[in-house]
């Protein structure tokens, strides 16, 4: 939005730049309370405030990524994170040959140091990037030492506690709720 | 589900296995026809053809992947999509030092190439993993050319026909949907 230099932007220009129905925008914002100006439509700086206050993304978000193969280390360097508040701050792996060596400027440590590690710093993201057999106790690891939240791209759900929020990324899976539109 | 050698499942127990409760998972099942048997469960053989039968994965689908950087080679090289149906074909690049190579055992071709594969094998999918600045054009390449379905790796919107189907994969975004739910 700030791209865009504009000071109002309605709930149709949002719904164009999103790809989504301005009643559906109207409605997700009315659900947090009160924002757009009739006639006026939202202020864009006040809505993209109150936006990060409600995500919690008006402080910034340390995270572990656990796996340093490829798609921990193509994650790593992800440019993104930080405009959206996320600091990767260390890569974990059980592989002696990757241990203490960088990659996109980040260091990977022993995995059997992570519970420490997390401790230390109030870490409560993880991005789990291990083989599929690895994932689950991974996962636990990460779970007892005070993790509460998994971005986990192995191919499998992780079975773990309720208070956990998991989110699964797995090109297959996304591969699959599109062929199903496909005729 | 086949892995557990069970020949009839319940939608308790399937409702274990995927984090779900066996009540949404009923109710999804109900939406496509009547599947199980009253106090009996569901037919596990019987359930997998029809449920791949009602996503379009009872054949297979060629899918491209355009942009052979770091994303792009880690997801070439994941081993989950012959199990699901997809097979990636090929590699598409616009970097004169990739063209030609091999990544993953795949051939990375010129991206100008792109329509004209696309439309030799009749290719519907794609995993867009190139540069956001790179990401609209590439994509309105690939949807002129025959691609309806895109797995979008690059961090922005993509402006397409309303009958071209996009889900993206950000990192980033994907993190926000859980701080929400952390304090």
């Amino acid at each position: 939005m700030r791209k865009s230099g504009k000071t109002f932007a309605s709930s149709k220009e949002m719904a164009q730049w999103l790809g989504m129905s301005p009643a559906q925008i109207r409605k997700d914002l009315s659900y947090f309370g009160e924002f757009g100006k009739q006639g006026m439509g939202y202020a864009v700086d006040d809505l993209q405030a109150r936006l990060r206050q409600i995500l919690h993304l008006d402080r910034e978000w340390p995270i572990v990524i656990i796996g340093a193969g490829r798609i921990g280390s193509a994650v790593a360097a992800y440019p993104g994170f930080a405009d959206h508040g996320f600091r990767v701050c260390a890569l974990f792996d059980n592989d002696p040959a990757k241990i203490g060596t960088c990659i996109a400027g980040l260091r990977v440590h022993d995995v059997r140091t992570l519970p420490e590690f997390v401790r230390a710093h109030g870490v409560r993201l993880a991005m789990l990037a291990v083989p599929a057999e690895a994932a689950q106790s991974v996962a636990e690891l990460a779970v007892s030492a005070g993790i509460s939240a998994i971005l986990n791209y192995a191919p499998l759900n992780l079975a773990l506690p309720d208070h956990v929020r998991v989110e699964n990324i797995d090109p297959a899976l996304h591969l699959q709720h599109m062929t199903y539109y496909l005729d």
